[in-house]
């Protein structure tokens, strides 16, 4: 007997929003039904829908958890409004994808995942990368052993070029709205909680960065459990594209993932031997990994099964991030349990 | 005002028949309306084909020649079969992607085209490699000057294991069925027509493919009108999977092509440095070229401009194959002239 | 007019000694005139010696001191030897070459360079690595303006194998023995002093070497007086080889050196593609290094001009180990002044 | 007991003959006694020796051979006066070592290595590539059934830059001067004779290596006897550098040989990610080559064993470059008896 396809309603059409819609619509297991964007992005959104048949498009998105046809959404609005959304969409019954962070703090994570709970749907975080097929392979590299036990992660996450300051101001900072995907894959790759993080952070690339309270360049370091180090390294610009590595030494080895190019052709002249720069940005680097996790979502409904992305794994690495925030203004080594008292405790 | 989409029925559903069915169905610009395909496969076309809703499905390829609501077909079927199918598809009007080769003898080829010429149909041949990014990129590295006048092009085509003594049998050999996607990349590459082509071969891999009268490795040499020289190295079997390089060399550099992998881990350990093989095989490795010239096809059609690789380009390919095959069982030079001569008499 | 000869006493040899005896007796400006080593290894000594002609061997430095035939001295033994050497060298008026660390403590290091300074000689530390062909392009490129402004360095540097026990517990530990050599490496490239200093560490290869106070794993992060930062993975076995890479990061792009490897050759194979590991240890990897700081050490005696490397470089790693020291017992950002402050009371 | 040292005289001292003298003068086996130049370079060669203690330098190579000291010859002169040499220096009981092309004729040739064979000395011909540390490493993965059966081997060799047009009168042509190297590297490789060769030869790079009648691009494919396939892709002039590229391809795999370069860095800009050029030519590219096929002629004298490379090799390498020739000339196929017998009859 063949199953069911699961019906699906987009809330928000950003960048990243676009992305799921897209990957919703084409993926077999799955209808796109409908989207919810604010009103005055409303004409934007017919016109990309509009090869996908007959979409319900609104701007008030309570009208798709209130679709009994709908099976679950897919939240790529502001991250303020996330946790609401996921409240709402969880006493609906909606199995619920929410992109990262989850929140700005843990209070809200908290009670959003909480209901998410008491209503037994289904919920999954967009750390993406988890997906990406280098990533994915360097996972499967250190579960067969291949580099025996981890000392130590390096992460290399570099933007093309920086937001608007507009976004930044509105981003939650460096940590949690950039370094969050790279607290996420630590986690991810080495398999064990951290207990102590440093950050050192700077202003390097536009000093408007810095008058607005941000940081435009750190580096992390992360203690894991059984003494295991990770680094982070940050900058909203890297002038050769976006720099997406991962390198993990254990006692066996050291396996690392370089950067995706659009090709693989050399050329060679009187100059020297050049070859293409990365993918230019997520959009492009991240195709296969946003499709993979939407897939796994889906698929996570259809069976039944948990998620690949947890709750508490959103909620971890927003720990980490703050924990990284706390660190740079005081210049201190904070500990992960500080870190989440602290926030409790407001 | 918005173009009107393209109606394409697909005639042959094999491996590559599959391919360009899905492309036409995901692709905005298109609508895939039948698919013919002889009556053993019915069964796996209904069931191939249930995702993209009301196909029309039969056993007549006529049939989708005379839908009028049809605009343009996809030949995807046996290559002794082409030259019919595309007369009678020129006469029924109707615009015409034809996988290669064209056919097996020149006679047949020229027929062919002239019905195309004489109906005004669009017409291209599947040479989907043209369109793989890296060959692209070289493509347009030479065009931008970057290596100077070429002096020689070297590719390497290697496919990961031998199709079935039944395939090969049919196949019209090594030259016809493998190295013709290489004489058409070696033309597409340097701009030039082939004076002189030579060629040594050997069945070095599986005696059985010498049994049926072919070769499993080919080196083939070329020699352009203005003295570049052209080698194309071939093997039915790579046991690394599917190789396939190409190098151009020049007055002012060098570019070359090398091998596209499924992501860009290196592990390091106690053995070495390791990466992973390259993509499998044609599916994974030019799933883009596939993807790309379909695309291009059905844009020449909506912008009513000349299709990318056009007929003449499919004859050409063939008269270079011919004479390959020439020069290995006579184990001379053979002049490019005297091999179309030579098929025009019989 | 061609310039003197300059003639050299060696004093130690151990495995870096022999280094140096070697590439000494090899140099067309410079003589090996004579060998100093404890009674021990006479023996072995005079072996090692006797393809270069009549050189004096001795138990005793003084004797070398005292020749006056001797312009200069290559100092090469036990640590905590070098400044009573240095000392009585300079006295003597011999120019002076001493491998690192200068000195354990920073009280002792200045004694001896003030009777450097007294005396006027030449002196150079042993930082060979600025001499590797790749680190002096990354320099090269810098100094270019290839990179624009420096915001990071990242400095991979791991041993194949932990020293003996033995050699560790009289080693001044990983900051002071094997560290040294990337703080160094970081001042150079990155041409700003470290401001700030922190240190993770542990234990994670060999219980024993925990067992007499050391580490075998370090991550260490600097903070230059600019704001850009550094950081230093450092570890005791590598699987794959000795791993030395250096990557910095700027506003105009990114220079990173791989590790050099004995050949260039790459297989591919049914289970992937292989290429060779790493130069297995120092004597491969810095061979040339070797060479390259010992001619300019001879070139700067000849020409009468600065040593490449000088005392205060030799101090300045030292004060920033003894940092990295402080900072991993401490668990806290150490800053150098302090660093400095505290070595200066004992 | 220790051996005893050998006793060299080098006769010639060109570009090649100073890398030879350079190499047995640092050899701790072996001691360059005496050196013969032609009168014009007799000064330039006393400044060349004038490092190595008392030389004996001599305008006549018969002094060299007349020299009862003497236990081996190395020449390095011209390749007209090769054979000559070659059976003066057998006659007077030298061992010898001789620069290829042992000479232009195989009638010459094998009168010279039948005074070898006669006298009994020890001949090792100068194919230093053997001796590369890439090709051994290849050599060795095919002797250890890494690639199992080779199928084909391609070889790319491109000079950065052409000779002058007085050298490239008097060398003998492109296949006796510069494709010989490869001819003698595919022999090695493969370690199976060539039974025919096929050449394609152009005027590309220099309108004037036409007028004196020499090509400066060619491509020569050759057919071993059990069917593998070999192609060399020669070309006078490369702007990016020397290219000296291996590829051996057989049933179990691929392996190849990259370039060479000085360091290993990379730099990634706006402009895309640049790496070095190769070595710039032979004295970079091949210097450790030259060190141990000297070290290996002089090994096998102290030991009384087989040199590692016979005159038969050098005489094979002739006999192909002689059918390369014919083959451009004639364009058609030689089969190598056929070319044996021609030069024979001559």
């Amino acid at each position: 007997m063949r199953k069911k396809k699961v019906n699906v309603g987009t809330i928000g059409l950003g960048r990243i929003g676009k992305i799921h819609a897209a990957n919703i619509a084409w993926m077999p297991q799955a209808n796109l039904i409908s989207i919810a964007e604010r009103k005055e992005a409303i004409d934007e959104t017919r016109n990309f829908a509009r090869n996908w048949g007959n979409l319900k498009i609104t701007e008030n998105y309570q009208e798709i958890l209130n679709d009994r046809e709908i099976d679950a959404v897919v939240i790529s609005t502001p991250t303020d409004t996330h946790s609401q959304i996921i409240i709402e969409a969880a006493r609906a019954g909606k199995h619920i994808f929410c992109e990262k962070p989850i929140d700005f703090t843990l209070a809200r994570i908290d009670k959003a995942l909480k209901a998410v709970k008491e209503a037994g749907v289904k919920f999954q975080v967009g750390f993406n990368r988890r997906f990406d097929p280098n990533f994915v392979q360097i996972k499967q590299a250190i579960l067969d052993g291949k580099i025996g036990v981890p000392y130590s992660i390096h992460i290399v996450s570099r933007d093309p070029a920086p937001p608007s300051l507009d976004y930044i101001k509105v981003s939650g900072g460096i940590f949690i709205d950039m370094t969050i995907h790279d607290f996420d894959m630590a986690r991810f790759l080495i398999d064990l909680e951290v207990k102590e993080i440093f950050a050192f952070g700077a202003v390097m690339i536009d000093p408007n960065i810095g008058k607005i309270g941000d940081i435009d360049t750190a580096l992390t370091v992360l203690r894991f459990k059984n003494g295991a180090i990770g680094t982070i390294d940050n900058s909203r610009r890297a002038v050769y594209g976006y720099d997406q590595r991962v390198e993990v030494f254990g006692s066996g080895g050291v396996i690392a993932a370089e950067n995706q190019t659009p090709c693989r052709t050399v050329l060679s002249d009187a100059e020297g031997i050049h070859s293409p720069k990365p993918l230019h940005f997520f959009t492009q680097r991240y195709q296969e990994s946003y499709r993979r996790e939407m897939e796994a979502f889906i698929d996570a409904i259809i069976n039944d099964i948990q998620t690949p992305v947890a709750g508490s794994d959103g909620r971890a690495a927003t720990v980490m991030a703050l924990a990284a925030q706390k660190s740079y203004r005081e210049q201190r080594i904070i500990k992960l349990s500080a870190a989440k008292g602290r926030d409790e405790k407001e």
